[in-house]
């Protein structure tokens, strides 16, 4: 395993005051404000159903928001690979509903009683309804995908979830076992999280009809965009404040993930150390204080701020891809919500 | 709620020897054996993944077996409608993907043991492992769907996803509730059972590039099918034994599942019995010797019996929507398939 930079986590300081990059999320939100109207517009329509409680579970959903970054990343690369119709629109909303399903899954297999700030829907309707209407939301989409017709997105977009699924099951098999390789746990986040940001994005290439190779320059801006969002997220878990994230930190310690600050923090670790590692992560014997303690250890061996500095190599492959096209707001936008996916722990 | 037969039910009588109707299974899968050779490999090889967990639970499904009736119905429905190519069989593998996705994820929801007489996978493998991996056979149906290349066969299937998981969720909420119509259960049974037979069968119009009237005909058929299996199964699960049926007798009188034949014994009871039927179903306050008395009182009043009448009639509508197609092989096949699913109560 590679050595660790030794400087100080940004992490653990106080929290500057908002920077461009944290208005970025606003830069692009404001670029795509109409398209985005409409987006949520198909969304709360297309999750209806005569059966009440799927609308009911739809409604608490649409309530707990989020922010909808990849339907917005689908509109701003279409607009940037040069389109001018509509289907971006639908194809948004086919992108948020895979990725809501994948959440509504995501809660029932780890247990969460929190999203986004609110009790999330299997604590608040039951694992079951979980399941099925996350099933529901996956069908939806591709009903909605097969409407827009085209079947190269339909590729694109079936892949994906094929992706996620099996990055989902790797996360499984990975969990509470400290012998994951760094390369396994990227290959988690490439499957679980990168592969929709890259779908997502790459589809916008595919509705303006442009060759191969803006295709795959929007695929690679999405991918490395998204392993810098999950190297981010992961960092998150160990730093930042439950109510500033609406999520419980701890909360992959708790359930012994193996993510890069563990491995890092592992790695780097003198034999006591990983006496605690094993007996947290693996064995699962957590005691009062432990979290703090794991913080304390990653911060000694510099393990979030080496996982920041990872996300931000992927942050500059994915502004690198963007090279391509044209100089303008699309990519000033995109650009900038790389630039917020990583400020969000500093 | 109509009058009840007061018929015997003929499930409590002794098991009769094979009938023809018994050996029309057989005769279905003889004549379509080489596609579903055919079928049974793409089904293995697409079950694959790079995840090692993925490949062995689906070969913990695939060594369960089950019956392949849905597959099997797509590729003799193509042949009726005339169809010569080899598309019928991937789009077979498609059906028998979503219902095993269906399959996993129902076990999750239902919390079952036990499944075609083997554990289920949820008992082996955890919930989440069957939840992450129905998805990503969900995700499969749909890439297999996307390599055939057809938007209306797409349309069909997807739709059929849906309505799966909308019939899925009204179970849920009907559960437990002896105030549920028998159109609320009927629109359960078509929707979760029946929906996916209709669309297996229609797809075989469609591939077949027959008009309209065809691939209704076609869709009546399966609907029809689908019912009247799902009420016999219904009856099942208060008459066969678990051997035979490689399934637990009386799941859904734990579970408090309002089906049929509850329903009816319900409405036919006097108050002391709608007292047990209240405490078993509705308060889930179950005793020793509670489910042989639900089975008592379903004989006094013909429940069982009733429903049984009503799937066969469900089975002559079936046969009816074939009157369309020439006679021969195919034909009699799937006619001979409505007499096996009647005749699994006999």
């Amino acid at each position: 395993m590679r050595a660790l930079a030794q400087k100080t986590a940004r992490v653990s300081g106080p929290a500057p005051a908002a920077t461009g990059a944290e208005d970025a999320l606003g830069v692009l939100a404001a670029l795509v404000s109409e398209e985005m109207e409409a987006c949520n517009r198909v969304i709360v329509a297309r999750m209806q159903s005569p059966v009440e409680l799927i609308s009911r579970l739809a409604a608490h959903l649409v309530a707990a928001g989020g922010k909808r970054l990849r339907p917005m990343l689908t509109i701003a690369a279409a607009r940037l690979a040069g389109y001018r119709g509509n289907r971006h629109v639908n194809l948004a909303a086919c992108v948020e509903f895979i990725h809501t399903a994948t959440l509504l899954h995501d809660d029932v297999v780890d247990e969460s009683q929190l999203r986004r700030g609110l009790a999330s829907a299997n604590a608040v309707f039951g694992n079951k309804a979980s399941v099925l209407v996350g099933d529901f939301l996956f069908s939806r989409s591709f009903e909605l995908m097969v409407e827009d017709g085209s079947l190269p997105v339909l590729a694109i977009l079936s892949a994906a979830s094929s992706t996620i699924a099996e990055g989902e099951v790797l996360q499984l098999v990975t969990q509470n076992d400290l012998a994951t390789t760094e390369a396994q746990y990227l290959e988690v986040v490439r499957c679980k999280t990168a592969a929709l940001f890259a779908a997502a994005t790459r589809i916008g290439a595919v509705i303006a009809g442009r060759g191969r190779e803006e295709e795959e320059a929007l695929d690679a801006f999405g991918l490395n965009l998204g392993i810098a969002f999950q190297l981010v997220d992961d960092v998150l878990d160990y730093a930042a404040e439950q109510e500033r994230l609406g999520k419980t930190v701890g909360d992959d310690f708790r359930e012994g993930k193996v993510t890069l600050p563990v491995l890092l923090a592992y790695a780097a670790g003198d034999e006591e150390e990983r006496c605690f590692w094993r007996r947290t992560i693996e064995d699962q014997d957590q005691r009062e204080g432990d979290l703090a303690q794991a913080m304390r250890l990653m911060a000694r061996h510099g393990a979030l701020a080496e996982t920041i500095r990872r996300a931000e190599a992927y942050g500059a492959a994915a502004k690198a891809a963007l090279a391509l096209f044209p100089d303008g707001a699309e990519r000033r936008a995109l650009e900038g919500i790389v630039d917020f996916c990583i400020a969000r722990v500093r």
